[in-house]
């Protein structure tokens, strides 16, 4: 295929203008209005307050005490634990994990806004828990997830979302996701080759696949910074390609969000960009295209069995 | 001198109420209202968006600039450089360095404001420059310089107080100075004992004399945090008890601010009550108790005369 947003490949990193539209699909496809459609194009990203049932709520918080707890999760391929500690980071393929993360996985409400963004039916490339916590919490360095989405997992174009799900309170001050808003229409090809198994390690701390300072300058100089806060529940959608990170948090609240990446059933994964085998399934899913609304409960699979 | 203030010396932190008063002075002494020493008194903190001139200012970024450029500046004592790299991450005794940085040090309007929460004559007991570059600007954990300058420098009461003049804008997203309001009201002594030199490696890291995770926790959930932003110029006096740190830097946008701390002439220092032997005089000044106000021009000491 193609390969329509090279990176990785030059000794030189490169600005280049997005191909894709950011938004696939219209005001009446779904719940959205023009304005909010507006917003998201412009933008990048969207946030609701509250967009979840309190009892829906509930039960994930319940669930993700359960996975903390859990010594036997953190020995799972899908877990990643803190550098240098044995702290949790996060758990992927969550919608296979347990009925409650897989309900919240296929919400119709999450599903109806990512279906309208896209323009089309969608299924869920990657789900995941993130915990960030409190004291010794530590950053994710600023990346375009496309960019290693379409370099790693062969995606091959700019039609997926992002929704990011609070479970704990995100303030200013604990560590909130960052982003660069405008930044989607604008894509940084990175420097560096991409290693063997790359993603053992950089789930823990990117170092592929990161802009340099200078293009990371020039989209804030361009764009600025914002940083949706929210309390337990709040959602935000947000952009494949959109620039984003997070600092540190040293405040005694930890930061924790579940994270599903829903791709349009038009722009299933070829071979990988970057001519490595792919990502195991559990990270970037390339067989199972159930509709994202339909994705069928159990028998949940177990750890280990990643595809 | 008797111990008001044990820390390090228990196996158990504790949480007391602090022994001394917060506001020294009164509303007459000095351009402080009322209300302004009031809100002092509660949060252990004040801001201003603007106290100092446009040239003066100028004329401190200038050297600033000349500071980080200067490849000697980064072997002399006082400097230190951030863990596994050589970026300059703090220079001491900015007021013996240049005629520029003594005039900010010696500042009527800001030593008037010193003079005023202490109820006293002030001196300078340290000073420096805080610099946390963009990127990959580090946190600086929490901690109550109090608890530093009584355990290592022999400080016997809390008569200080500190001033951070903002040097770049200070925004929520590049790792501004976090505040626990009301936390000057508490002292909590740390576990942990004081490693000859300690000050080598706790300027880069802080290990020893940061609180527990537990302590921490009960003072966020009584007093909260707040995190005062600015433009450059903008100024937080701030009590030395007052629980305070940073959060990392992956913006773009350094984050650097000058900082002098101002002590009571009625709280010199004597032996320090780890039973080691003082800090460098570049780090806790414990020979120079000319008043703040008076602190009089060059010669600048040159590099490595600490006293």
């Amino acid at each position: 295929a193609e390969d329509r947003y090279p990176s990785r490949v030059s000794a030189q990193a490169q600005i280049t203008d997005r191909k894709d539209p950011v938004v696939w699909g219209r005001a009446g496809d779904g719940p959205l209005s023009e304005a909010e459609l507006r917003f998201y194009e412009d933008h990048g990203y969207l946030s609701f307050e509250q967009l979840l049932g309190q009892d829906e709520l509930e039960a994930c918080l319940a669930e993700l005490d359960f996975l903390r707890r859990d010594e036997g999760v953190k020995d799972a391929p899908e877990a990643v634990v803190e550098p240098g500690s044995r702290e949790l980071r996060s758990v992927f393929a969550i919608h296979r994990r347990s009925e409650v993360l897989r309900r919240l996985c296929a919400h119709p409400k999450l599903v109806a806004i990512a279906r309208q963004l896209l323009g089309s039916e969608v299924y869920i490339h990657q789900s995941r828990i993130n915990y960030k916590g409190g004291f010794r919490g530590k950053e994710f360095y600023w990346h375009s997830d496309f960019e290693t989405w379409h370099v790693e997992d062969g995606v091959p174009s700019m039609r997926m979302v992002s929704c990011s799900i609070g479970l704990t309170p995100n303030t200013p001050h604990n560590g909130p996701l960052m982003l660069v808003p405008g930044s989607q229409q604008r894509y940084v090809s990175c420097v560096g080759e991409t290693p063997d198994d790359n993603y053992r390690s950089s789930l823990k701390r990117q170092e592929v696949g990161v802009p340099d300072d200078a293009s990371l300058t020039r989209l804030v100089e361009e764009f600025g910074i914002v940083a949706p806060v929210g309390p337990v529940g709040s959602v935000t959608f947000f952009e494949c390609n959109l620039m984003h990170g997070s600092n540190s948090n040293i405040t005694p609240l930890p930061r924790s969000n579940a994270f599903i990446v829903y791709n349009s059933l038009e722009n299933r994964p070829v071979d990988p960009f970057c001519g490595l085998p792919p990502r195991p399934d559990f990270i970037a899913e390339r067989r199972d295209f159930t509709p994202a609304g339909e994705f069928p409960p159990g028998p949940m699979r177990a750890c280990g069995e990643g595809s």
